[in-house]
């Protein structure tokens, strides 16, 4: 099978959504991605550990969970050459073409699943045609699975086209989390990169609708908490108790509380909270899975040292102890003007496209941000493109599906301005 | 095997150890107990629904849940018979032994065991000797096994003894979350009974002390409250989430704030809390599982009702629903003189006692409060008795284990005391 | 004495600088600026409940505290007919000259002072110069003197000029509670308007800079909530009250809690808190005095409703009431684009103006927005202006001064533009 | 004027209710009991510092308000003699007759008033027959106006009595924010002290009725709270404030939520709060006027640890600092069973007396404790006993009166009671 036809760009697509993986243990992805750059034919192909700086992955599951997944995907049928190399959570790769003399052009696509279950009634078109998920309770309810299609379409494309110079393209693990995104920046990868490409579909623009440009992205940290007090018994030793539960209380309501800034938007949110173990136990433990951002870098640093401090004072309210760490990053980023004149200029002459929006922002966050910084400081370009597709339910949802059209609405775009790249001054 | 020497009753004791079942789901516990009753013969025996009035458990976990300890109850070899009459956590069991003219006597123990992983090292007797829990992550923690063995010790030693009157021993289900004492207490079977007992092992009395009379129960009401919002968006849509964490986090403010009461003791505890799904969404549901206690019941309700007040307001704060019940409820109660007399009287020459204690306080709570108190508004008395068991670790901890030798004390005590029951005026 | 000479303004802005009134307080500066009119010349004057419409005002003083005032102002030596026209609170004045055919012109200036102690060392000018506020708390610390005397100096040349139309001069009071502007919009002096100014002097621009445009004006709410619960003793009956400072505090938290809005800047602030009145005495009423501002008036709107909600339900967590009312308030607005250029336009032919800054944001709240609002919902349009001033000390601080160069430079620039206007199509 | 007749007795409590002056402001109150004193005729009297420990008053208020009652006292005609040893707050007295060889007996009475405005209705007494408090805002609505005239009387009569040894009356003040029961105890007069007694009227007991011995004191501690931030204006630039009202927020959700404890009864109330100054300011400051209090000492002292562990971490989650001071203490402490019998049998004896209860909880506190403690710690006996009055208000509250007939009982029965121990073994 080739990735020519839509046909065989809507089967592989349907695939990968049958077979989702969060983040970090996209092992089955992986090696799917690797069967197909081998029908391809590319120059080079580096895996796990060889794509992800060391120590720099965040938001990592334990062992335990790592070790499940990594079996699941063997009795699915992943291969065991690309089973060895992401061993441990290792996950994604890198596949580089060279033709010849010019510029360095990369494209990065991310590749993991959501913990959301599916919907399984007859308007949810996966369910109707049969390629609903496959893995309870997980999903690809944001469109990765399309990305992943679209990357290796383009990179199909850009084999077989007069593109002179050098093509990469990054399939990265962990998104979700905001944890791949500074591994695979600071591996290597992107050190002789000229111009860094980054899309997404949807993002409420419909199909035909392409953003050139998405800024607005904002810079994100997540936080786990994890509060340690003493138990207690509720009710013959109330006052053995340094209870837990009380601190992560008054620690929600500090971070809520934390001052709004003159300078821009941010954000704070403690989505995930829990606590103690029976009503008649004074908790001895609670935390918070929090997250916070900012409309750029420094406001989301702002946000980070009010809730580190937010979070130790309210643990010593309650006389409890408090470790927080950080487990998903990614700092703020903003396309280059250069990049999406050249994106518009091409989306332009593209087959399905009626809708060019010059720039939109984002709103969320993203670590295509880490890679387009990495680019950016060291004097390359970057540009992260909304290729639209009309999406039924909201992304993260159960109901979120991609139309399956713009697959080829987003390789035509952006195999487009890889090639015109590779002429450009 | 007879329950006649200390080897047996002790081997029924580990057997009992061996396979510990939380509330409502004991259904090898009540399927081990009639098998020993028919073994001792019993005038007449009721199990399940018979035991338990209509509509008054609390506290009983879903069907699902249900089933499979059911399911696994039948695969561990419980009695087909039993199995069907205790279908739907209708657990537990009350026997009879008729003998003649004279008073109507009863004797409560409690079967149930806890939530709660055994210890495995060699230092615990259980682990080292063989007879730790085969169910993992359960424990009898708290000495039910030995509750259940020294009452099926008495009820044959009354059989044997020249006992004139009507004896009973009411085995009750799910002590340990309140839940089951209401509806043993109005199940019928209280109706004709002149003198109530019930025992505990432990409490930090060691082997040879015996408390002759417990008080200070503190009334108890266990709580679930659901809190429901509204997600949105962390990052994109803040606005329009209504944050079920904040809710329940101002709520647990509230509820450890509920004023002292200057006429006696009060208890409030938000023992076990979750919210939220992922960092990334504004929680829309939250949870608190908590306990109200009071020195006497006027104490409890004012606790909870100051607790559900605190409840609606939080909710009301931050615009989310909240839905509470309760789910375990015991009052308070006192030891009837009386019988304290006679406990401490007949302990006097019991073997192996050396320490009489006249009253001492719980401190915390007990539904077998509920039968206590349902026997002393018909005129009847009702007496708590402490067993002393020089335990290695705590009550509902680890290392938790009874002192063998204190079955017999048990035994001897309390038999002694029905006996001089039948030729009391 | 006119205001022909730069001297004489100087006299004039030192004169009111000496007697700062605050909100509705402006008895004695009201009859300050009636004087002056009568010495211009004005074809027609209102003042007091003439420019005021019924039942609008919002942040009015009890009466105890207006009539202690209106009696200070009677004594430094008011006008009798100004106070009888003010009396009750009801300060400011509109003046309007008529020159035959053209366009109607307004220029609104704000008089009201501070509750602020003045600086005293020599390096504060005022102390320096011997004019140094004479009312002990209160000074003129935001410049209201300085506009009051430009709103006179702009009268003067007007008047003089070949200016053919009607102006007025709208002298309001009450601008630092945002508690005069909706009363003098309703007014009636606004309905023929067909362009309003209204201008700011300092806000971090230094003498020689006008910014011709200000924009960014926060939509802003003042509250007022009384808390009332029930006393009780403290260590005798802690249950017989309903703590009204726990509502308080709950409150508080959850003000600062309300979600950020994702279309643009919200505020929050509890200024001002109180409650008790003694340690043993469990309190029984408590007050938040808070604001909520939003970048649009939309946005306040939003941070309106979630507040109330907050206060509502803080106070049913506690069994409290709580008594919510609006005491101040003013809407977004923005400058009109053709005014901006015409003011732009004639600031650069002023002498003493160095630099043109063309829109700045305030970042702040203002009541001229109701007036701005008022006029362009009739089809007018608005213009706020700034008007540069190197002030030592920062706005409402101990040291702020105004430089008085810049008295000059706001009567030129805005009289130009006024004239302007009238030979414009 | 002697103080042998009821009518002399009740015009000097009138005389002492017209003028009543609280906690170290005493000044006119000392010398009016002075000025009894030398009628009556002492062996030894001290005043002011003569009678408090060094450093030991505990909230004692600043120099501006004690120079202000001070020079009030004077103007109402207090001795100078008596202002010159009180200046500066050093109020109080001891009077101290010896008659020959014998124990040592004191009686201790309190002499400070409330800021709290009298009634003024015909139904209150005190303004029907004339002899309201003349000090607006303050009144002696707990009765020290009429323990301060049964101290004299029975001054005057145990000098007139056959009583053989020393007697001493301590007239304490600043008991009502417990402030000087510490500097009195430690001020060397009690050291050889052998029988100590207290009085108080009322506590709803009613004229006739004698409580022997009043026990259940709660120790207390009064705490003064300051937090500093830092300022920042609320809607440019809220980011800078370091919000000292949300952390006292947070301290009184903390205070509130401080664990029950199992050994006995404790309290808390943040009785008295406030912060910041206006709407648009971030609050720089804020203070929280705290009690907690405790069955026993220990218990008191578990409060106060966990209290000032909740006011430093809250501070700290909103970056404040927070100084934490104790204004005022006192311990807990029991009747001596020795006394309380004698006191119970002179009782029996009294004119006027119709019940006698026994014993008593105060469920309040008074620092008269410790006195009792300084005499008990030295092997001497302490008493504390209750002389009903029928009160028609509340303690504290504008309309407490003191039934005159009252006086005669409280000083029959103490004089009894110092004239019998000094015959007793």
């Amino acid at each position: 099978m080739s990735l020519t036809s839509h046909d065989a760009l809507v089967a592989l697509r349907r695939d990968l959504h049958r077979y989702p993986e969060p983040a970090w243990r996209e092992f089955h992805t992986t090696s799917r991605i690797v069967d197909e750059l081998e029908r391809i034919g590319v120059d080079d192909l580096f895996i796990g550990r060889e794509v992800l700086a060391d120590g720099e992955r965040m938001g990592v599951p334990d062992n335990e969970e790592l070790a499940a997944w990594h079996e699941r995907a063997r009795e699915a049928g992943a291969r065991e050459d690309v089973l060895a190399k992401t061993e441990g959570g290792y996950t994604g790769a890198v596949a580089v073409i060279e033709q010849g003399e010019g510029p360095t052009v990369a494209l990065r696509v991310d590749i993991d699943a959501l913990p959301q279950r599916e919907a399984d009634d007859d308007d949810h078109v996966p369910a109707r045609e049969g390629f609903r998920s496959e893995v309870d309770g997980y999903m690809h309810a944001c469109g990765h699975d399309a990305h992943t299609t679209i990357g290796l379409g383009i990179l199909r494309r850009v084999k077989e086209s007069d593109f002179q110079g050098t093509f990469k393209v990054l399939f990265q693990p962990a998104e979700e989390v905001v944890g791949g995104g500074k591994a695979m920046a600071e591996s290597g990868h992107l050190d002789d990169v000229d111009h860094l490409l980054a899309l997404h579909v949807g993002l409420d623009h419909p199909t035909g609708e392409v953003v050139a440009g998405i800024d607005g992205f904002l810079a994100v940290s997540h936080l786990h908490a994890e509060f340690t007090g003493h138990p207690g018994h509720a009710g013959a030793r109330p006052e053995e108790g340094r209870n837990a539960v009380q601190a992560m209380a008054a620690a929600v309501q500090a971070l809520y509380g934390i001052p709004r800034h003159s300078d821009g938007a941010t954000r704070v949110n403690a989505g995930r909270v829990e606590g103690g173990t029976a009503t008649n136990i004074i908790p001895e433990s609670a935390r918070i899975e929090a997250e916070v951002r900012g409309e750029t870098t420094d406001l989301k640093e702002y946000m980070l040292e009010r809730a580190d401090e937010a979070l130790a004072g309210a643990a010593a309210t309650y006389g409890c102890e408090v470790d927080t760490h950080i487990v998903g990053d990614a700092p703020s980023a903003t396309s280059d003007e250069k990049l999406v004149e050249r994106v518009a200029d091409v989306a332009g002459g593209v087959d399905g496209v009626d809708s060019i929006v010059r720039r939109d922002d984002l709103g969320g966050s993203e670590d295509a941000t880490y890679l387009m910084q990495y680019v950016q400081d060291r004097g390359g370009r970057a540009c992260y493109v909304g290729i639209g597709t009309s999406h039924p339910g909201g992304h993260h949802t159960a109901t979120f599906d991609v139309d399956e059209p713009s697959i080829a609405i987003g390789i035509d775009t952006l195999a487009g301005v890889v090639e015109r790249l590779s002429t450009d001054s």
